[in-house]
Parts: C-alpha cells; structure tokens; sequence
C-alpha cells in the first residue's frame, strides 16, 4: 500500500507541472524534491490516502475520474476548517475589541445590551443576548463605513490582536496541514475558493498572505453597500443591513452565485457546512467531501455534538452514511499549527 | 512614434511570458510571432497606442506605474462592449423565443400583456408594456425552474438562434477588436472579468468557450436563488425575484462584492457603465478607462445619445472631460466581427 501510494504521490506532482505547462518554481532544486511528500504534517493513513488518490484521479487523463482543470473547484469553510474558533469565532473578538475602542463615542453602551456586557467582560450575558444580541453587536462595529475604511480597520486589527489563550497572533492560528493541502490542491490545478459563515470583508485583506487566496475567490456573509460620490470621490458604503447570509443553505446559493459551477471538492468542520458538502457530493462527476473533527484537547479543542459554534453533528452521521472522510485531528495531524 | 510602439509591443509580449514563467504556447513557432502585433484587428492611432501603453507600463517592474499581478484586474461590460446589442439586447430575444415555446403552457398569455405584444410580434405594444413589462416577460422565462435547467435551456437557445439582420449566431455577433483584446491582457498578466447589467446565468454557460472567461469571473443581475433538497437530490431553484441589479451604481458594487479589490482598468460603451469606470479611475495607482463608441452604422449600428439601449450619453462628457480613450468603432477597428 505504501509504494503505492507514493506511485501516486509521484504522478500527482509530475501530472500537477504537465498540466501548467510550466516549469517547476525552482529549476535548480535537487530531482529529489518532486518526490517530496506535498503533505508532510499529515500522518500516513486512510485519511491521506483518501486524499492523495482522489486527487491523483482527478488529474490523471486516462481515469474515469478525470476532471479539465478549469472545473477543479475546491470550496473551504474557513472557521474550525481553516484556522481555530474557539474560545469563539476570532471575528466575535474583533467585534468585541471594537466596541471597546468605540466606547468614548457611545456613552450609551454603558447601559445597553449586548455592549453593556461586552464592556463588562460579561461573557455570560453577552450569550444570553442571542443572535439579536450579537447582530447588532455586528452591525454597530463593522457598518456605517467605507469599504476601504472597514479594510483598514480589520488589517490593523489583525495584525496586533493576540489570541487568549495562545497568545498567539490569529493568523498563526491557522491548520498546517490545511495550508499544506490548499498548495497541494493549487499544485494539481485546483481553484481554491473559501466559502465561510464570517464577513465576507473581515476576511479578504489577510486571505491570500496566509492562505494563498486572493479576494476575488472568498466569499462570506455580507452587508447592503451602497455606490456614494462624496466630495467627487467615488466610495462604497456598508449599511448597518444584512445582504446575504454565507451559512448552511446559504452555502451552495453563494457558490452558485460566487463560481457559477460546482465543487468537485469541498472542505468543512460544521453542520453550517453540511449543504455545501451535500452540493459538492451531488454533483454528476467525481467528488471529494471532508469532515475535520475537533478531537485534540490537548493540542486544540475537543467538541463535535454540543453547544453552537462548531457544532458537528449532523454532519457526522452523513460522513458516516456517505462514506466521506473524516479528519480525526488527534490521529491524522502531526502537528496543529505552523509554529509547532 | 511607430518604431516607439512597436518596441512597447515587444516588450509587453515579452514581460508578459517572464511574468507567466511559462513557455510561449506554441515553442515550435517561428520567433517571429512572438514580436507579432497581438493586436491585429485595432488601426495604429492613438486609441490602440493608449492600450499598448498602459499595459507596457504596468507590466514594467521598472515603471512607477508598475502593478503586481494579482492586481491587474480588468473589468468588461458584455452588452455593446464585447457583442453587439442591436436590434435590442439579445437576452430579450432569447425572453421572446421562450414566451413562444411556453406559449401552450400559458393559454393566458394570449390576451394578457407584455405576452400578447410578444405572441404578435408587435414590438411597439412591447416597449409599450415598459420596464414593469420586461421585469415580468423576464420572471416568467428566466425563473421558476433549477439552475441546472436554466443552464440547459440558455445553452439550447445560444446554439441554435439566430441574429435577426444578420442571420449569425449570436455567439458570432462578438467583437474581434475585443476578444484580441482580453487575450492581450491576459498574456500580460490580467485577470478579466465580466461585469454586466444582463443576466449573470445566462451568460456563465458560453463565455469561457467565447471569451476565455470563465463562470466565476461573471458578474451580471440575478435572481433570488433557493436550496431545496427534491427526492433526496440538492438542487437550486430560481425564484421570480431580482436580487441584484448589475447596472449603473449597482456595478461598483457587485465589483465590491465579487472581486473585493478595485479594478486598473475598465471598459464599457454605456451609461450603465458609467459608475463603474469612475470607480475604477478613483484607484490611488494606474488606471485605464475605455469606452466603445458605436460609430459605424454600415458594419455595426450607430448611436449614443438618444434612445435607451446603450445609451452613452453623460459618459461621452465625462470621457472627454477625464481624457479616457474613447474608441470611434468606425476608424479605430479594421473589422467588427471575426467573419468580416
């Protein structure tokens, strides 16, 4: 099994240059390179396997299972898929740390929910605020500017804020073996798209330093904005209104309205993901569906059944019914993050 | 000046392949053809020089005016800009022709207006019924059914359909000019895009074959879109609903929303287009703005200021007022369509 699984290793690499046409990036690096394991934080396994073989299909023209490049989608849920969600989503944060810098602007919050338990550090009462609750928390930090304002203020965030646990800048808190297989992918002539529940605009402006993403392939949840000239200059401005919801059904309707064809391949954590999966799956050629299942605590975080954010439940019943892989983090990932 | 054109081309050719790191399509060519003119069918003049220059220059690493490639995003309007939209815009004949083939469905269509002026091909009663007619003649044939069965019925209709005056088919009504247009930028480097105030499936299922772009890089107006799962299979249904309207203010937005970074250049033949040349021409670095002006009523059709369809009024001021090359159809194109 093994040998055979490098056989593919090896075809998947050499089919991966033929189909660019292009020369290897490095032209001078030993022939030893082209054999290397394009997916070294991923133990040996069924899960790998699964993995290698399905894109070693793909590319290969005389399979079946061949697919022309230009329809090698691949979509990835970003939160829990991507990069961690826990203690909360990163973006529930960046909401948070807003509102505090916003403060002296609205004495209001002092007495009003959710900010109210927000400036209280009342994380109990910030959840029993609900969805509305965390709605408007949304709409008073990240609407009521430009575009080009939003992304500043997001960069900048990014780029200071640490995560609580960790320490850890939240870009560094992203899956090594994930941004190993997003290279993989590109190397075999995917397209890598990611489909995520999050802003749509929190995300862009770091997706293709760390991910390798441009913008133009991110889609998420967004809000109503507007064409304004002010003082001659042309700006878009993000309504406190929500245009499009990036979660469960909403998945495939923003794929179909984002890349106008299928995923042969799709990449998930939640049951806010499972439509997408299910698009991906129903799809008349081959299809690629995988589940990560959070099962590291020491490492990461162990959850799957229970509570809201990340709940995997569902989706693992189908996994299980369907066939489709399931990462088991513990067992399947060497290592966690890119720092380890 | 010519030796001096000349020697841009050359040097965008060239650039444009190191910048690719690829080999040139065809190693086996004669040199020759890498110096060839990729722009053939445009007259030498100041219009086609405006071209070769904005393109050398951010191709140039030496240029201040140089671009990164994952920047060089160029936007197109598809109406009048990359085919022609005479008599009116093709997508309302396809409309007529599945009022026709639904006709036995809709008894009540007989005697119940847009309907009736469309079953009598009494285009004065059409343009009558106005706007509010052409919502509902496009709601009763473009929605109501899957995606999938969309895309069949639009590809059905693009194969087989014919030009009214010209007797082509409509997929032969396309620029020359324009289509060695999109291929010389995407030789240096360009992304382009379509961004059209027609319908965003409509257009998905032929422009890779036609334009070389590809589905996700089709912007245009569309409907609300539903996940049903049906007898166990996912499918996505159109519902008689707009949901976005890819016009005017609505294309800087859709830009926003689609792409997520501001285009360098931008090209369009209307005052539909208008927003989104201004939006594009607001970037802090280079940017190049073009509008098609139908000029040539003998191999094409000649108008601009009067009338509704392409009407490019306000945008020939602002055009002249901002210096953005304006292309005179007539003087600036040795040919209209590829089998001229």
């Amino acid at each position: 099994m093994k040998i055979r699984e490098i056989g593919f290793a090896v075809l998947v690499v050499v089919i991966g240059f033929v189909s660019f046409g292009c020369a290897p990036e490095d032209p001078g690096a030993p022939a030893a390179a082209v054999v290397a394991d394009p997916l070294p934080s991923w133990n040996e396994g069924p899960t790998k396997h699964s993995i290698s073989q399905f894109v070693a299909s793909v590319v290969d023209r005389d399979s079946i299972d061949f697919v022309p490049e230009p329809e090698r989608i691949a979509v990835f849920d970003n939160d829990g898929t991507l990069w961690s969600e826990k203690p909360v989503y990163f973006q529930l944060l960046f909401a948070i740390d807003r509102v505090k810098e916003l403060e002296p602007e609205h004495p209001e919050w002092k007495s009003q929910q959710p900010f109210k338990a927000v400036l209280e550090n009342d994380m109990e009462a910030l959840a029993a605020s609900g969805e509305k609750g965390l709605i408007e928390l949304v709409m008073a930090t990240h609407a009521g500017m430009t575009t080009g304002e939003f992304e500043a203020i997001a960069l900048d965030w990014i780029a200071s804020a640490k995560h609580p646990t960790t320490g850890r800048a939240f870009t560094e808190m992203v899956y090594q073996p994930m941004l190993e297989l997003l290279k993989f992918l590109r190397a075999n002539g995917f397209k890598t798209f990611i489909v995520s529940g999050g802003g749509i605009e929190f995300m862009r402006p770091w997706t293709e330093e760390i991910y390798g993403i441009p913008p133009e392939q991110v889609m998420g949840s967004s809000f109503k904005t507007v064409y304004e000239v002010r003082d001659g200059e042309p700006v878009l401005v993000r309504l406190p209104e929500l245009d499009f919801i990036d979660d469960k059904e909403g998945k495939p309707v923003g794929i179909n309205s984002h890349i106008g064809r299928r995923p042969i391949a799709a990449f998930g954590n939640s049951d806010g993901d499972l439509q997408m999966l299910q698009w991906t799956a129903a799809g008349d050629g081959p299809s690629f569906c995988l589940y990560v299942h959070h099962t590291d605590e020491e490492r990461e975080w162990a959850y799957d059944r229970e509570g809201h954010v990340g709940r995997l439940d569902k989706g693992l019943d189908e996994a299980e019914a369907r066939g489709w892989t399931v990462v088991d983090m513990k067992s399947d990932w060497k290592v966690i993050y890119p720092w380890q």
